[in-house]
């Protein structure tokens, strides 16, 4: 039986040598790094260099490292806690149409209870923002911009440097929910001049359980989650110390996969996949922009087929891809993202999104390739809606 | 070197079972549970599993069991929840003087912001609550009432079931923080009669970034995390199945040690212990209640020396002790738990917590007695304040 797992955008396989990392902080040292005895400070002392670990894959400083129980919660602390420390200042904050539902529904929450008013900025049919949008639909009561990096469904990268500027030349802070492009695109903090930045530790070979929120020194946020005064009072809970030990050595491997080659490695094989379903399967669209997209996504439509088909047709055969963000599932809807793009109505519900990683090999995308076409076509022989073009 | 860890409150040693548990879970099964494909539900059916065997601990329910990052955090989402749902009902919340920090500062957060008003039962000298107190303080606009199940730091046992019942005459939300109570105390949320419930893994030899609200079903509450529907909507992320799963673990565990006599060895030890300080030392005050207290703290305090100055010798000589909650680090204050129960000026500063759990062995307590003994006569002969009673 194949077992091809081309759904790293939901998550990740933890790398063995995390999982290595980790081992020791479970049951061989396991003091509480709040605590000053000696069982609290060899466990302070990890924690403390997996944050010079993480920091260092953003270029940041260590203390702009604020570790949280995932990348949804950075979203939601980036959102909530800056909205609360600018309370005086104003309540206008700007996003996209196409943020990840942890963005989105922080804000429909701060919305629903009269907290702030927001503005949507909506997309290109590549899924991207125009900065000039941007700087037009800045007022006066705007306190924050909150713009992902990388779209996490169609893998869109957006002009964050040129958008941060717009936002600073209004003196307004910038947040960008970076969880989609970590270890696959270089992330400098200085260079794009982000406030405060997202990044989730599963989506690149960490453990499931932890995120982190870079705040630039200097910047001052509420706390949403209260009680111990751990993470310099901006996340109180018993730190998750695996987690966070295991974050570390995720990122400090994501690094190197940036400088070694290994990102290439994915997006030829990428390339090689968008490639031939292009050429093999007709009335396909490729959603996302054709260039500036992260290396590991291809997000397709196949017309008159359903998504949801294809993906329990390709699971028979062993190959796990998915049609959206995992955090949408459960919802009926259509994706929000599509939508915003503006795709076509026969392309709307047939999305699948391939996430590769560097473990998938040129056998494996081979072989999702032999079987993709195969399934089309079988769905397509009993759609009453398809009609093969003439040769 | 001896290395005795007396600090169980603080946090535990994760169980080598536990983290068996857990293994597969990094990198051999690493789907996430939102996922329909096969790596996806493989791991829902774990997480499901382990959702079954945190529920069984507490006799509650599978789906009345809300999987969150902490203890912290479930406390967090009890109030916060609450609070929102019951909006229009009222906004009078009724707490006590000795809760963790993770209610306290969740209170002052929604006070701050004047979504609620709080009124603070006061305890007696042993910390205990009062039902007839409650009953006296609650009011109309009362909504939710959160009372600890057991201190965390002076291991009093308030009377839940009838505080509880109080509250319930009254048609009122009944919350109850029973972190430092699970593995030790049987707990059965229907015969507490409790709606919401708090508990956390790694109090229980579970690991670190992950605890669970226990929500009577068909009671409704508002989220805090917002983003994708996991948990029934109300704990967005994605979930952290291998801490989940070692959370499973440790209750199947706890809930066998608290029938198998592994319990009534933890006592017998923590009561050699008390017994022995209270001999060998004179003028130490043994805080919380003499027999309503969980069976594996010990909290003292000895007057003359400062419990600042004992901790640091203990560790020196290999003992790991706190002197309170490891969430009120960083704090200079001395502890609002020893205020509330209003402790003489002489005992104030000098709490040493000592918390035992299963590991404890005859010979580590022993040892513990001796170089108490040997520190509180060495720190007392330089004291200023010190005058030894003429025998």
């Amino acid at each position: 039986m194949h077992r091809v797992y081309l759904d790293n955008n939901s998550t990740t396989q933890t790398d063995i040598r995390v999982l290595e990392a980790m081992m020791p902080y479970f049951h061989q040292y396991y003091g509480n790094p709040s605590n000053l005895h000696a069982f609290g400070r060899e466990t302070k002392e990890a924690m403390e260099i997996a944050r010079e670990e993480v920091a260092s894959l953003l270029s940041a400083k260590p203390a702009e490292i604020i570790f949280t129980s995932s990348g949804t919660e950075a979203n939601n602390l980036a959102i909530k806690g800056v909205l609360r420390q600018v309370a005086d200042k104003g309540n206008h904050i700007i996003t996209s149409s196409i943020e990840h539902s942890s963005i989105l529904n922080s804000l429909e929450f701060v919305k629903k209870w009269h907290l702030a008013e927001i503005a949507e900025l909506g997309v290109d049919k590549n899924g991207l923002i125009e900065p000039e949008a941007l700087k037009q639909t800045i007022n006066r009561n705007t306190v924050l911009v909150s713009i992902m990096h990388t779209n996490n469904e169609i893998g869109t990268i957006e002009p964050i440097k040129e958008l941060c500027k717009v936002t600073h030349d209004a003196g307004i802070y910038f947040h960008t929910d970076a969880v989609a492009a970590a270890g696959k695109i270089p992330l400098d903090v200085n260079e794009l001049g982000v406030d405060l930045l997202t990044i989730s530790a599963h989506k690149i070979h960490g453990p499931r359980g932890v995120g982190a929120l870079y705040l630039k020194e200097g910047i001052n946020i509420g706390s949403i989650m209260h009680g111990g005064m751990q993470e310099h009072g901006l996340r109180a809970g018993t730190e998750n110390l695996p987690g966070i030990v295991g974050f570390g050595k995720a990122a400090v491997i994501a690094k190197k996969d940036l400088l070694d080659g290994t990102v290439q490695k994915i997006e030829a094989l990428r390339n090689l996949l968008e490639i031939q379903i292009a050429e093999r399967i007709p009335d396909v669209k490729i959603n996302g922009h054709p260039s500036k997209r992260v290396c590991n996504l291809l997000n397709i439509s196949i017309a008159y087929v359903e998504g949801e088909s294809i993906l329990m047709n390709l699971d028979l055969e062993g190959i796990a891809v998915s049609s959206g963000s995992a955090c949408s599932v459960g919802k009926a809807e259509a994706s929000h993202v599509l939508k915003a793009i503006g795709i076509e109505d026969k392309f709307i519900n047939s999305p699948i999104r391939l996430s590769l990683d560097k473990n998938n090999t040129k056998e494996e995308i081979d072989y999702t390739i032999e079987t993709l076409v195969k399934i089309v076509e079988r769905l397509r022989a009993i759609s009453p809606l398809w009609k093969p073009k003439k040769k």
